[in-house]
């Protein structure tokens, strides 16, 4: 395939003009099509993807359409590639990159900030004032990959270098695909506090993000670090991951154990995991005055607060979207050292070909499905 | 009056062994009655009180009885003396006080922190984990006038030497009991961003901390600044004290006339100051993407909050309790400064022996009252 | 001209081919010439340029060379148009530039980031790690006016929007150039607090920086400002910006002076701007413990500094490097409100076929000049 | 003995009235006497020291007398015990105290601020205004244990709550001594960037700071961590303690090496440790562009500092003392969760009696010694 000026490619991998690309129907359905091979611009390269897990979020995607739709957008999910969670191999250079090379095993977070508006200089890409303006005239360069761009599955996708993080050779494909759940758990502790050695954190609901939270928490050196949550097989996977305490609310008030789990004082970080309708509650509960909490999920509808108690006691509310400030590499790093092992939650594998079964798990839970991973080769 | 071994006083300000004080009774209830005048301790000073404002909080404890109640202490509510915006004249001196001499006209934050805790070793002291422990066995220190240890509707209270602010020359006794409320609006935009100049800044509810969070943010070269609320008289006077643009909520809705004055963007910051039911949420639509809100009111009831939208623009929630992290000390610098005239909110005054007319009209805003003052020479 | 795709241009403004230009030649050496009008690309304007101020850095750079030379870069004084304190109007957009429009006055801060880098994601684009790549293969988009990219002694220069801070109505051209230099006050006084409101500052050196450095501290409410240096011309203007005391060292010690006006404890922060051989170790001695200083000039040669007195007080030391962290919004914003006069250190005006003759004024400061502004019209 | 009202002591165990201490003569002279054994006041309590390590500083007070004496106290070295690196068990509990029991091992970081002064107020406890200030009329209250009030090498020592950190059971007593010395190391990490997993640190100097300080940087995560120094075997020991990269400076250069080991680009953050001549100029070369240095050692004289390239290269320099921001708290966490093994550093032990000897081997590094301990019991 012939790149434009600029572009370079390696003489011993040939680029394919068109490729393999899972597409949006109707809600629900999803579709193999073909598409072009995207080119690299400035400051951007080319993945061959190798490895893609599932989110939380593809689903909803999948299920309601994109997030960029809200913004009045052209109705682009007929033919839009959904998928975040991917990392593959370098295979083209855009014009004047020099940072990565041919063969670069990479993993991709998900935003790359416009660069120019107040967020962006501000260093809080993931909340840039240009979200989804990347088509057409009003093109700013913002994008979050699978949701307001061509996502990863499929067989090829540029990516701003922004977005990169290197794989060390000791780290398998699938592993890499699980950094930016963790970068954003190490976003949510970077903003609440980050210097948490030695300070106690809770942890609501055991998905993908709060397991490995608890793992990203108990690296930074916190103690205790507690996971409260319904399932004793996940919350069993969380004590694996470095919880000191876990919490079946099934079995107890989560608000109690974790105040007698911290002699009666209450834990100086939440991380609200799990959507649930009394989530926000629960965790100022937790906290001890003056604490913070980290909201990473919320329920589908309004819910009742007690914001009399917030304000009482100067509780703080961090409500996070995605993996910002450059929490991917930091996460990236611990996993490099192996100080926990994320690929625990990885529990399913399947090839390109069979997405819609690899979503159907990670919707229903399948076989107690966590972490779903499409596996290109 | 014989005051112990190392308190210094001033040999020619005699102090009565004996005062007057209002104290709580039943709920709603007042009466004068006599104390004996309260001793400094170490890092301690007696100040005489020459004014006292009367604020919403001290409704509240009027009414409800003073929050230390909930934490399970004995029920001091009988002969409790509530009051906390207040000022005076230093007239003797703890045992090895040398920041302060007699004479020194002194206005008084609230909040005296164990020092010991977690929160006051980080300069949280309106944090402090020893809230409410000042008595008998669990004496730690901490202080709040008018909630946990006795307040300023009297003619003598005792203050930690970290409460006091030296009130200048030029300043009334009146402007001097405003300096907490001033603080209080300086805490909340410390804590959101506190690099405000050339940003913009929303205030919801143009009570006394509403109406001084605009004359503060604007002091900090904020830009636009935007009052809304529902009286046009408090708004009137939010724009003198600096609102580039206020709304009537009665006459338009306050999201989209935030919006419009920001050229559809929404602002960076909001201060709500109403504690309305729809105050957080109306706050959430009025930030943009990363921006923050500070609550510093809250309604007496949960009320819902629309948690995915904080989560989806990624919107930090402080919620702040007084005024920490010694903004009334900046607070004052700009009073001192003549940068806004706090003296405008300052509707009525009283003597000390009219307390329950001075408290009547701050609680029902008889004759539009906003600052009711209690003055005592 | 014609520009090319993308480009939008005013119709009823039309754009010449080729402009005039000063241009460095041997060291200490300047000429006029014509270059063709730049043309911008994403993310940039193309200004008219309407004054420029000559900063003392211009100085540098005319008569020893650019600092990109310092980097290995091919070299290209000859040929290259320094200066970096310019505003103008906005005359032609770049694709899918809509945040300014034609006819738009604006002002120019000097750093443009390449967006990609490390520090660039942290919000530190004049640390860019990038800095002076913006030529040929090693292109990553860093601007830094008048440094590494053609500035502004010529009648047309391309801006990144990130660099462009409106001109309200109300302010001259001649003011307008100064924001930069109030804009880099600005960003000392950020890094090495912020919230200064209250506190005391001192600023060595009553250069163009220095004597806006009182303006701003002053505007941001700190007390007392003192301000050190040898021209009582100088040392009156900054009391007229604001200083609070000023100190002659041709008569006192200035550490003495600095303890003595602030009762012998010392201030919070020292603005070192003067570049003397003394600088640091004199702010040292004027911090009081925990102090903070900053550094926005230097001696040219290596001078002894005490460490030994810095570690044992806790002294942190910001040594700066222009206007970063949108300092020159939030002085803007300060300049629009008429909290100083910036204008007040303007003291000549000479037109664009005169720059020699206005650096000459600026360089042995003839008819002691502070603030030299070209103006084009 | 009989203590004052208000104090708890352990009928279990008796304190004696009086305790063998080591004290202060001339310069370098220490000698055995008898001293009252001191009575806990509010928030302390009285700790049996069970081991103490030797630190630098305490040969700084023993050769040249305690750092108060500069303030012009009355001099005190005659009688004063030095000593601060120590670890005991909680004897007796003044007035209130219900934080520790009876029984408890502790380890004791130095400060205890007054807690009313600016900077006590801001968390900066270590930076306390009033310094020195805990004798006769100008007591504030502040204490540093071996520094301003009698420390450690003597049978028992009063505390401040505020100084203690539990003991885990499966730490030893020596182990436990080297806390305050990671707690030192924890202390210029937080205070330079704290979030340091995945970014690159320099250490300069393997003394007992300088390893630890390798230690805790990869405790955090960051990567690479490069040792310099000049000794092989401190090297090596630096290398078990985490460091990626050590550099002998005997045979290379230092500033080339961490170029090299870092692609050309230099670190992220430098700790210099070594207190040599050209630390801070090495320091300097070896951060990239916007990195930050700290201080943690200092030369005795003034030295000549290229302040140029700071400022050109945006360089902020964090001179710290001592183990502020409750380091130690977090450094004690990481050693109870075994993430590096602090006792490697631990060298040579010696009974109560042998002070003097284990002064000698500190001093001399004889045997290369490199911490030395004094275990009581």
């Amino acid at each position: 395939m012939p790149m434009p000026h600029g572009v370079k490619t390696d003489p011993e991998f040939p680029i394919p003009d068109r490729m393999q690309a899972w597409v949006l129907g109707n809600p629900g359905e999803l579709s193999m099509t073909e598409k072009p091979v995207p080119v690299p611009g400035k400051a951007e390269v080319l993945v061959r993807i190798d490895a893609i897990a599932v989110c939380g979020t593809d689903l909803e995607i999948i299920y309601k359409g994109p997030p960029a739709l809200i913004r009045g957008q052209q109705p682009f999910n007929m033919n839009f590639t959904p998928g975040h969670e991917y990392m593959g191999t370098v295979v083209a250079l855009g014009p004047g990159v020099d940072e990565y090379a041919f063969g670069d095993r990479v993993t991709v977070e998900i935003h790359a900030g416009c660069g120019q508006c107040k967020r962006c200089r501000e260093g809080m890409y993931t909340a840039c004032h240009n979200y989804g303006l990347n088509y057409g005239d009003k093109n700013k360069g913002h994008r979050a990959n699978g949701f307001t761009t061509d996502g990863g599955f499929c067989e090829y996708a540029v990516n701003n270098i922004n977005t990169l993080v290197h794989v060390p050779d000791g780290m398998s494909d699938e592993e890499a695909t699980l950094v930016v759940t963790a970068g954003t758990s190490m976003y949510g502790l970077t903003e609440v506090g980050g210097l948490v050695a030695g300070e106690s954190v809770a942890v609501i609901g055991p998905g993908p993000i709060g397991l490995l939270g608890v793992a990203v928490a108990k690296a930074l050196g916190a103690q205790p670090v507690i996971l409260t949550g319904t399932r004793d097989n996940r919350l069993e996977m969380g004590r694996t991951l470095g919880a000191d305490h876990v919490v079946n609310v099934r079995n107890e008030d989560a608000v109690e154990a974790v105040r007698r789990h911290t002699g009666g004082k209450g834990v100086d970080y939440v991380l609200e995991c799990s959507g649930g309708a009394s989530g926000l509650n629960d965790a100022a509960k937790m906290v001890n005055r003056g604490g913070k909490i980290c909201l990473q999920a919320f329920p589908g509808e309004p819910v009742p607060v007690d914001v009399a108690y917030l304000v009482r006691n100067n509780i703080y509310v961090y409500a996070i979207r995605g993996e910002g400030k450059s929490g991917t590499h930091r996460a990236a790093a611990f996993m490099e050292q192996k100080r926990f092992d994320a690929g625990l939650i990885h529990t399913h594998t399947f090839p390109l070909s069979e997405v819609p079964e690899a979503v159907r798990h990670a919707k229903d839970r399948v076989d107690d499905a966590i972490k779903v991973v499409v596996k290109m080769r």
